[in-house]
């Protein structure tokens, strides 16, 4: 049976020590939340997510969901009672607008409590989750009257959310979304087409589902410029706010997945059925980036989370599975085998898997801070550096923290041997749960893409440009530092493969833009590890000044050491197949493949 | 819906233009079996893994297997019709000893099969999979009665056969094995005990099964030394030949695992359960080593049949999906979006996983005709030669194809974005079901230990020397020719990391075996690109001299590139990884995981 405890003392380590919480106290929102504030959200936040959330989570991808004939769908037993405790309790509105109810703490909470309900029951918190993006475009494009009727339920938990984005024949391509939507004459439209792959599409969780749909007004351009943003209420509300009668959308079918079993992931038929334009005609593109940006930074978190409950499993495993002796003689001669944990090869996944773990997570608190800077700072210049790096980051951590702690699952699951193949272990269940990740909200491929082609020339290369010389700049500043000196190097050396690699792009990609596209998931995964590597060069630097005692600094050391020397040289290899550019690639004729 | 085509014709290069088959023709076996006659058998071989076996995998998967309360276990439909026809066509012989009813054939011929059963149905070959290890052990270690009665019911397909090793307690490390053996008196034992991850442990495609089970003798010394291996057969054999009275040993329990849903992986009871003693006493482990490295190499086909069928899934779908358009323009102006085949992120990732297969099928082959060689020839010296290729690159096919197998599948998988998460479509599947392949038959972890704790140091390090000399043999034999221009640097680069690794144990680990466990998995690794460099070297410089169509010459010089562009550089990684020793990873202490 798996396990899990939320890690609040490393994230109190990140907000205190590395990225000094209280420096944000002037931001609205952050005077409510001082550091023992703060540790006591995240320790309850935690405890909800081991006790209640991670129980479900083995039974609830076994049960999986049932759609019933009439196009109801019941979630798995025991989905119902967590969501209302969890809405009761408020974490829904966690961060949401206190003008409509929500209880304005930061964004940087959120994201962290997101950590820690995904690791526990990845499918559950995809329906909370999927409430925020639709508050998170609805706070940003809708009417104040939209607003009046729907961000309060939604804040509160009683009614959820949704994105409605693909189609059988459109994916990535958003340009051939085909859902069409009639004006209906009293302000509202019509809406007629079919959704597929809609997480979280219908339930039993909440009283109504608020659908955030991508639809094509008659006689609308082509393409992307012809798209709009509806919002289509599974029940229509009543003037009192609550749910009305039935709307004309409804489940066709649930898919049957890898993972995630837990979650809807629904065919969506609107069949006439009544919305609201949100934002302007036309514009509907813009407004779903809005929600799809949180979501991206959402799913990264999931990347994270599935690591890290996957971590945890293999290393009690790791401590407790007597097999065999250490290499050099028996180091627990007064058991019949030593646990496994003796073994480098043991010991080099479960490192492997940690140091990345710890500096994810910086880097997602560290993005996530930019949020709340780019979103409640009263300083332009703060808010437009924070929107920098929050716009460079997010394809990064979408792509580099999915594809990575999937395969830290894979990891994970190898350290349990045959045990790892068995569902009743649940270690499985962590890699086919946490595989979609690398899949949905645009496939990593499309972050690849959308970092090199639009992040890092936006603005003439500013946000990676201001990067790179954060990073120059820690690196000069702690030139020498005894604790820095085994991050100093590998990390200098990581820049300046970043750099080479963004030049090279510079001189070779504009003639031919094959040239980026072939190495943009190596020039993302470069971009990941100095990310990452940073973050362990302010870790470090952190627990060498840290007041506490000796075993956080030692342990925090080790680690970051174990990180540059072993994931750091990647960056040569990232470098090298960038460079080899787009020829190969290129010159298999298509009908050889 | 899945399909797959097996690749006779990459098979037929290999044999015919880069291994030289005919140059075999001495040894036994090979004289009936010319080129036309091996192209006709792989092309009937290849029919009936799309034809008959291909269209029961997703059912298969679906299904799963039954226990009925008696201990009865079902297949999945058509699972026994496909075995019935595939035994009745002699197939199972193909390669054993027709002293006992084979067909005397290469084992090369075999390997190959198994690459296209498994493409076609993993779960399903894994059947006749394991009565290849059980001919193999009985005709090497059993007494000519034993052979009499059980060799013809196992070659012809009548009976199946198992391996019991894994205990509750006892994986990796044999000497934990509590199963009892006690003398019956009349020269037969009774086995009491619980083994568990039992493949086609229990089933109904045949009359009857043969466990080949490790246990200890009343008595035997404690640890590995005290194994002894034993046939356990199902139901007792009568002096006639068929299969008698039911033994006692049942199926207890059908496990519930991540894929191969159509393969019984069983927990076995053994309650007195009649047995007979297969070569010596105490002498059970080496008997079993000759099952398992012969079981070794079928895995890891295994990883590359599964890395195959992916990767033909993902390029069909490539080249049909239509979504958004070339990077530098459309480049299928006539229909409303390109195949999503024309972006260079998507060629990367079915050139790697193509790039790969190809070669990694070279060195099934070439390692198959090694264990021909050891097995078959006159030659003293050729044997001699041949027994050490194959003793070193058992376990580093084993490790990498499979590693990268898995790897691939997912790769492929993300080809389809969403679909390749929806079961429907097949991709899915092919991850679950290769992820066992890393597992089982020895963790890849314990395969990267047997290289660098074993098979280098062997004899003087002569195995590894010697295919040192061979590399750099072919590099300067091929000095400067045109055709290899791509190849020959990477791989003297290769090559030159691998020795330095090399050396660096020798330097290092004596002292410290830990600073080889620590670097195990990357040499590992890193041995796996410099045989498949060598292989694209030797593939490129046939597909050059070639008397066939300048495509394949085209085609392969342009995949050899690509995979030294691409993933021979990767040997500095592990280089790196390897030289950075064993401090950081056992430092950290083991109440910290």
């Amino acid at each position: 049976m798996p396990s899990y405890r939320a890690p609040v003392a490393d994230v109190m380590f990140l907000l205190k020590d590395v990225f000094g919480w209280e420096r944000h106290a002037n931001l609205p929102g952050f005077a409510d939340a001082p550091l023992d504030v703060v540790e006591s959200i995240l320790s309850e936040g935690g405890r909800f997510s081991e006790e209640v959330l991670q129980p479900l989570n083995r039974t609830g991808d076994r049960e999986g969901c049932t759609r019933h004939d009439d196009g109801r769908v019941t979630t798995p037993a025991g989905f119902r009672q967590a969501y209302a405790d969890y809405a009761a309790a408020g974490w829904v509105g966690l961060s949401s607008d206190p003008a409509h109810g929500g209880q304005g703490l930061p964004y940087t909470l959120s994201a962290i409590l997101n950590e820690f309900t995904t690791s526990a029951n990845m499918a559950w918190s995809m329906y909370p989750g999927l409430i925020q993006g639709a508050i998170a475009a609805l706070t940003l494009h809708a009417s104040p009257e939209q607003k009046a009727i729907y961000l309060p339920p939604l804040i509160s938990g009683r009614w959820a959310g949704t994105m409605n984005l693909t189609e059988p024949q459109c994916g990535t391509d958003l340009g051939l979304i085909r859902t069409r939507a009639v004006p209906a004459g009293d302000g509202a439209y019509r809406l007629s087409g079919q959704k597929i792959f809609i997480s979280s599409g219908e339930h039993d969780l909440a009283e109504n589902i608020v659908h955030l749909v991508l639809a094509r007004i008659e006689g609308a351009p082509e393409g992307v410029a012809g798209l709009s943003l509806f919002v289509v209420p599974k029940r229509l509300p009543e003037p009192d706010g609550t749910a009305g009668p039935a709307n004309g959308v409804s489940c066709g079918a649930i898919e049957q997945k890898m993972g995630i079993h837990g979650n809807s992931t629904c065919v969506m038929n609107y069949d006439a059925a009544k919305g609201w334009l949100v934002g302007e005609a036309n514009k509907g593109l813009r407004a779903m980036f809005t929600m799809m940006n949180e979501a991206r930074l959402g799913v990264a978190v999931q990347g994270l989370a599935m690591s890290e409950v996957a971590y945890q499993n293999a290393a009690a495993y790791a401590r407790e599975r007597l097999q065999g002796r250490a290499l050099a003689g028996a180091r627990h001669a007064d058991r019949n085998a030593d646990p496994i944990i003796v073994h480098p090869d043991v010991r080099r996944i479960l490192l492997t898997i940690r140091s990345f773990n710890e500096a994810a997570r910086a880097l997602v608190v560290w993005t996530a801070l930019q949020a709340d800077v780019a979103h409640r700072s009263g300083e332009d210049a703060d808010r437009a550096a924070a929107d920098d790096r929050l716009g460079l980051l997010t394809p990064v951590l979408k792509g580099v923290l999915t594809d990575r702690g999937f395969e830290n699952t894979v990891l994970a699951q190898q350290v349990l041997g045959g045990h790892g193949y068995i569902a009743e272990w649940g270690m499985e269940q962590f890699v086919r749960d946490a595989r979609i990740a690398m899949i949905y909200e645009g496939t990593n491929g499309i972050q690849a893409l959308d970092l090199v082609g639009r992040k890092l020339p936006k603005d003439g290369g500013r946000a990676v440009l201001a990067f790179f010389g954060e990073v120059e700049a820690f690196l000069k500043e702690n030139a020498g530092a005894p604790d820095l000196a085994p991050c100093l190097g590998p990390l200098a050396a990581g820049l300046d493969d970043l750099r080479k690699a963004t030049m090279w792009f510079m001189q070779n990609a504009m003639a031919r833009p094959d040239n980026a596209g072939a190495g943009a998931t190596d020039y993302m995964h470069l971009f990941g590890l100095v990310a990452l590597g940073y973050m362990w060069g302010r870790m470090m630097k952190a627990a060498a000044n840290a007041a506490e005692p000796d075993g956080l600094r030692a342990g925090k050391h080790l680690l970051g050491r174990f990180f540059m020397e072993r994931a750091m040289p990647e960056t040569a290899l990232r470098l090298a197949r960038i460079t080899a550019g787009a020829d190969a690639v290129m010159a298999v004729p298509e009908e050889a493949f």
